[in-house]
């Protein structure tokens, strides 16, 4: 039961209330946030650390007449609360349950989606031509963190916006993180902002002084009029905005909704682009949020008394950040690099034991795979860890840059295939595609974590570009006997006669289990473990393709162009008089949920996969086909 | 016969020379670009502008010891010229002949190869990085243009290398144009710097007022003290990437050598990161590229004295830009967006009568995509043209703010498929592959210039993401009947027995030819055109699959992930027991060449097509399968 909150069905009941009851509410809010998160799991204190900014931003426009586009999305849990949706926070991020970002289907108040980084200032400005050209009026607010602000994309729509002049708002909710600290020159421009009290202090003074300067002639009179505004300029922070012809706001604190309140009043008057430069703190009102911002980010479910347990699973991200380590301890060639996320990837180890060795370049995919490729032509050889989805910011730089000139950049994407929760935006489902089509690189899938530290030895063997890609959690941990990944080749790990069952990556603990079940039906399945989708193992795929009835492949990721496409590619073979079949998710978008609901709704459960098989099987055997 | 540039045969060379020795050669080097590039066609106007900029660079550093990283790589034919390669400009661009782009494979002076904007930030940082983990020493010069620094990645890249502190020098070669004219608010921040003479002229003058400021106690001193580096600050342009840490130089006159070669000299001993800003003019020495410098961008084969010729031959671009004029007459939802290609996409006369739904967003394919997606949410119909190459750049963001969204964005894909003499790095021969992968997203390609005016119209019925691909130049026109595009169905060009030719886009025309050499050969083939990669027409699939022995696809895109693996996923249906047959671009990088050369290269020419059908079916026949 909450006072204030229990009240609230829409943003036209938070304009009822007053300051006080406001602030009230805030804390509310951020106990619900707490007490439900700490259930369902969820992003944690980026949630706490925008409550007034929410508030402030339903109070004074007219949400959904008034857009809110908020970046990354994982911060609209408030915004979710308050537009109708709290009721639903239990389900939230499970199967059929509310989703943790904006999603249209939801409510009339999520206007744009979202789940990757830095699109709110285009997707606004988008919105705000839109606007202009049908004659409507309303405002438009883009909200965005000073870690989506290093993205490529963002500054390309900055860049855009500041020579429009078209109204439109963004508050840069700045906390110095983006998952983890901030690093980069605009980081540090905006941490000057935020700690040079002169700004304010001063103020007076240098009105002072700037009257004091004498006038001496019409030239000079000239020069010191130039001289005045260059010190207003300097003076107010934000020159860097401003150079962009965007007018800058702030710093305000943004914890602070009663002044929040009154600088958004203002500004909705103002013409042309505007920023409102609020500073907030990630985990705000959560003590231990507040204290490990990056932990709690994104967090499943935990004790609110005791706070996170640091669990000692074994990940597919902890076996690769791990395995760097020692590798780069026999070689100084080696060194790691992020686009802002040193834990989520593994390499929070790595960054503490070699810190000359490793590179944190922000929000910036594009540039980070680039980076790798100046470095590779230098003699040094790369390892970008990123997650799967994110990778595809960086899909031409992989062709342009990476493979066209085959330097030996490894690409490790973590998180590939379903990730669970996080949804549409976050399933690693398209890799094997999009890197499949790509000339001149080695992609690889480990079947387990053993495997997964093979190939990253392995990868620097190739002298070429690789990718490695490997699933979200815990690592598989198999009891077949396997030959070594250098070979180049395929894994039999299991004969068969009737059936054999091509599978890549995750595909193969999925299968392993399905083979087991066919083999119970009286079916004599063979296993291959296709552990490289290109270079193909052109010998095992005719081999299989000559000594089997039915091939099975299966793979998560998406039918199209995936690792089951390759493989059918070669049944053009004049030799060849048998089918392949394919087994992979479905050509659409995923929905959030566990992992294990959305395999088995999808076909890629062990059971799933045999039945499918024995489906086949039975029906060719009964003449069918 | 050049009096100085005939001894030139390595960057030493140009060590000896004095200044108007160097003076003479520019001009020598501006009347060989000339003459050879009106011959074999090329990047003129921006190889003009960097002339003196170029010839500095290999006076002062020791190439390729240090190394000089273009951006774009179409202005580096002086730096060819320079080293080594001046002989070899007869063939430039020609099959076999010198690339267009610097080419590792060409020279050790080419130390990365590129052809796409924005890269050069990136990988110098990299081989900066690289060079200081290796304990080496040398010079790393990025060369970039005002236009490519709209570029996210660019931006990316600034803001991790000011952070980085790394020793590493931009050459912003700023000519105000990207192709065409540059618009932003970076390109107005950088005009003010070039016009604003307030800088220089003044400065002393500046300098009394600071020191007239009165100091009246320690607090004011201090307060007096920041106002003099505000003001130092601002009188001293390049505040923008002063702020991002970067040390600026300038502006200066990128056709003074003198002036430049002592700035390089001054700058070399300079710690952390540095940029000069230069000005040039584009197509600098021959009047009529200076007049007109996005024609003179890249040209084909003209006459010196004449100048271009403009051609009236429809092609495929202008095809587009004026069914667009046409439909935005009768519908105000429409809109065109730009990447910085106005002209090279068609959209001059767009721009011309609907200056206020035309938005050209800089070199900035990510942002650009986001825009449109903004624009969609809001009820308007946005249309992107953009070169397939280019779009490589926006993957993400049509997978995760267009299709995820089924925002009804149209992409226009112009120049897919081989573009001839760009060679690599612009040959669009993935994007059936790329766009093949997403969800929920309309992929067609139009088999001529009709066919693509019916696809355009019809993408506005389709209110969902769609995307149209199209290859570069003349519009094929067919004689064939056709059924119209709204049908959402692929369409029976020519009935057969034995073989069915399924085809897609430039694939059709290509395919026209061979159906008609096997007619002649005594085979009965079908041709069909297969105009939506997806969805696919199934019903059309089945029936072929289900009428034919032999089936082949035919496309103008690689194998991997292409619209034949899309056919060939269709065979696990149980009615089916023939087989499919691909015929695609080999799965590795394709070469510069005249496309005629290079389809009949890569077996996609008419006879090729035809030869290898006869071969599969002749086989066959003798009972080899």
């Amino acid at each position: 039961m909450y006072k204030h909150l229990d009240n609230i069905e829409a943003p036209s009941d938070l304009k009822k209330m007053n300051m006080q009851e406001l602030k009230e509410l805030s804390s509310e809010i951020r106990d619900f946030l707490i007490d439900k998160v700490s259930k369902t799991g969820g992003h944690l204190a980026s949630n706490l650390g925008i409550v007034e900014v929410t508030l402030a931003l339903h109070c004074v426009f007219d949400s959904p007449r008034d857009k809110f586009i908020w970046d990354v999305g994982h911060q609209a849990y408030v915004h979710k609360m308050v537009t109708g949706r709290k009721d639903k926070f239990d389900g939230l991020r499970q199967y059929g349950g509310l989703s943790g970002f904006p999603k249209r289907c939801e409510s009339k108040h999520d206007v744009f989606e979202v789940g990757h980084s830095s699109t709110s200032i285009s997707a606004g400005l988008g919105m705000a031509a839109a606007r202009d050209i049908l004659n409507e009026n309303y405002n438009i607010v883009s909200i965005i963190g000073d870690g989506a602000l290093t993205g490529g994309m963002a500054l390309e729509a900055l860049n855009h916006l500041g020579h429009s002049r078209t109204k439109m708002i963004i508050i840069l909710n700045d906390n110095g993180m983006s998952i983890s600290p901030n690093v980069g020159s605009i980081s540090n421009y905006l941490h000057k902002m935020r700690t040079n009290k002169m700004y304010k202090t001063f103020k007076g003074e240098v009105e002072g002084i700037i009257s004091s300067i004498p006038k001496i002639g019409n030239r000079v009179c000239k020069t010191a009029h130039k001289v005045k505004e260059s010190v207003k300029y300097f003076m107010i922070p934000g020159a860097f905005f401003e150079e962009l012809g965007i007018k800058y706001f702030g710093p305000v604190d943004g914890h602070d909704i009663e002044n929040l309140i009154n600088t958004l009043n203002d500004v909705k008057h103002v013409e042309g682009p505007v920023i409102i430069h609020a500073l907030t703190k990630k985990g705000k009102g959560y003590e231990k949020a507040e204290q490990y911002p990056d932990k709690y980010h994104g967090v499943g479910s935990f004790d609110v008394r005791k706070g996170l347990v640091s669990g000692n699973k074994t990940t597919y991200s902890s076996v690769a950040g791990d395995k760097l380590v020692q590798m780069a301890k026999n070689d100084k060639r080696i060194v790691a690099v992020t686009a802002a996320m040193p834990d989520g990837t593994g390499l929070a180890k790595f960054k503490r034991e070699f810190p000359d060795r490793f590179f944190d370049v922000g929000i910036a995919e594009g540039h980070a795979v680039t980076f790798c490729a100046g470095l590779a032509a230098n003699g040094i050889r790369p390892f970008f860890p990123v997650y799967s989805t994110f990778l595809q910011r960086g899909f031409d730089q992989i062709i342009h840059d990476v493979a066209m000139q085959k330097l030996p950049v490894t690409l490790l994407l973590d998180r590939a295939g379903l990730v669970g929760n996080d949804g549409e935006t976050h399933h690693g489902v398209f890799d094997l595609s999009y890197l499949g089509l790509i000339p001149d690189i080695t992609v690889m899938a480990p079947m387990d974590g053993e495997e997964l530290e093979q190939m990253l030895e392995y990868s620097l063997d190739i002298n070429g570009p690789v990718a490695i890609r490997y699933p979200r959690g815990a690592a598989y941990s198999s009891d077949f006997s396997k030959t070594d990944v250098n070979s180049g080749k395929w894994d039999v790990l299991k004969k068969g006669r009737e059936v054999a069952v091509l599978a890549i990556g995750k595909g193969v603990e999925l299968s392993a289990g399905a083979v087991e079940i066919l083999s119970n039906a009286g079916i004599s399945a063979g296993l291959i473990n296709a552990r490289f989708l290109s270079p193909v193992d052109e010998d095992a795929v005719r081999e299989v393709l000559a000594g089997y009835d039915y091939v099975f492949t299966v793979e998560d990721n998406v039918y199209a162009g995936g690792f089951g496409s390759s493989v059918k590619l070669f049944e053009d073979a004049d030799s060849y008089r048998g089918r392949v079949y394919n087994i992979a998710l479905p050509d659409h978008f995923i929905e959030h949920g566990d992992t294990s609901i959305l395999l088995e709704k999808y076909g890629l459960s062990s059971e799933k996969i045999a039945s499918r098989i024995l489906n086949v099987v039975s029906k060719a055997k009964k003449g069918v086909v």
